[in-house]
């Protein structure tokens, strides 16, 4: 049995614990928080909730530690922090500060003698992997990432900071027209505007100025202004009622010739109920990775880069040669 | 530099060919062939044809050499002779001799000190990976592929061993309706002929008996005898000018839940102009991993699951996190 421990209990957390009860060959150890362990109850029965400070001694039995934290403030001190004491892992997704917080992680990791996987989930990901992957087999092409449908948090939550706003659902959805002529091989050039359309749904307070909200998230810079979008005011129990989920997905596509108008049309694409769900398996899924590398002598910083798929899986190489291959 | 070599000028030779001129940290060094190597003709300037008896004596100045036989006959005996000799790579195709395949390569390549991947392309190739990574995040699923719309040189062979027949292309094609259900994660139990349709252009003899010939192929067991085939008799002419490319292409298509009614769905997909020039890509991908792990010191048998994805890549460790992540 693979132990793992799971450090903060939002949405992600949550997600890796219903992921670990889909594997076997992993066991849920204790759920970590810096709140008062006795104000969180968790759904796997008989796992402890103990306090952030138990984990600082570096002396939890555990495999490997899925750190759920957010990549603003949480992970950049965290990972390296619990990567001097555990096999860690995270969801690390600020593009331009992953150089640094792999630099930082690495050292950490090294010289504890750990693995330290940043960044998995599915963007970065699996579909980083498959960017990867296209651009390898067919160097002479281009690559396009499309979000959606699916619930933006952090776009949801920016609407919800403007005032008068009670809640939002913000949906990003690929322009179809653009999907099409991606998927047609013609490698165009997108503006930001012209490959995802932003809808939100938005409950407001009561007298709020709907004319006023619906211009401060359409003109929103960075979130709203580069895309058209459409605002839709709800009331609560519509929110509750149609837009609890989390779902999400996307596509990679990358288009690319072999020879003069030979080409290859490459496409990864994901339909998830819970964004959430999902992403806890692929963590899941590499924190098997992690223990398994750290026990053949393997430490430092990794991504999904740097690991062969086989060590995703519970299934031996044959067991994988036979039914996969 | 890294130095291959091809043997075997097929339709996978020309096409691995073509993949090598994309790549420009890989050299063609040679041609091998098992005929007179003064009656054949290639496509890169400068290079050598040369005869195996060269390759078989082992001092060829290649860093891995691209094994270009058929599955049947071939590589079951070269792949393991050359493993003991160079680093090489194969497109090992028939499933159920897999596990013999990967032990006899093995054996060779280790006491050799070379590296021997096996069963690389599509699929085997992308499409497995994709199966192992997709069942490694989501265990509590289940996966399909489907080929197609696409040229099987396999099937078109064995019309045209049918008397009477002068040419054939037989595409096989995916049913919509089945695909549909997939990608909607209904998980459905499919027949063989519930899953694709075969579609037959024929060049027949003149004054060929047609219906024959149309009753034959529909019949022929294992070939078409359980799908829904449809033949058309075609001129040679047309062959030439509607059916001279060899398009392929599929669907992996993978579903599964993460807790009661959650569902996500995975499709990697690929739409190929070229099925050869495609698979020598991925080839070509790989013999960039074979060269770079056997400098590590990696010796043995190995598959696309047995592989970083880094390794495919001519991009640094920094490039990739920088511009895949």
């Amino acid at each position: 049995m693979i132990k793992v421990g799971i450090l903060g209990y939002g949405n992600l957390g949550r997600g890796v614990e219903a992921a670990v009860k889909m594997n076997s060959d992993i066991e849920l150890k204790a759920v970590y928080t810096r709140r008062d362990p006795s104000t969180l109850t968790i759904k796997t029965d008989g796992v402890p909730v103990k306090s952030t400070d138990e984990l600082d001694k570096g002396q939890e039995d555990i495999d490997v530690l899925i750190i759920c934290g957010g990549s603003a403030t949480d992970l950049p001190e965290m990972t390296p922090k619990y990567a001097a004491l555990y096999n860690v892992i995270d969801s690390f997704d600020t593009h331009a500060n992953i150089p640094v917080h792999f630099e930082n992680v690495d050292k950490a990791a090294k010289a504890a003698g750990k693995i330290g996987i940043i960044s998995c989930g599915w963007d970065p990901g699996m579909f980083s992997l498959n960017r990867l992957y296209a651009s390898a087999v067919l160097p002479n092409g281009k690559d396009y990432t499309f979000w959606g449908k699916g619930v933006s948090q952090g776009h949801s939550d920016a609407v919800r900071r403007i005032d008068g706003v009670i809640d939002c659902r913000q949906y990003t959805i690929p322009v179809p027209a653009a999907l099409d002529r991606v998927r047609n091989g013609e490698n165009p050039e997108l503006s930001t505007r012209e490959k995802h359309t932003r809808e939100c749904f938005v409950v407001a307070e009561e007298g709020a100025d709907l004319a006023r909200i619906e211009n401060e998230i359409k003109t929103m810079p960075n979130y709203f202004s580069d895309y058209d979008t459409t605002v839709h005011f709800i009331s609560a129990d519509e929110m509750k009622r149609d837009h609890s989920g989390l779902p999400h997905g996307g596509s990679v596509i990358y288009s690319g010739e072999t020879s003069d108008g030979t080409k290859h049309v490459i496409e990864y694409s994901l339909k998830l109920d819970s964004n959430p769900e999902f992403t806890g398996s692929v963590i899941v899924a590499y924190a098997r990775a992690a223990a398994r590398l750290n026990k053949e002598g393997k430490t430092g910083a990794m991504t999904v880069f740097d690991i062969a798929p086989a060590y995703l899986s519970a299934k031996s190489g044959e067991e994988l040669r036979a039914h996969c291959l």
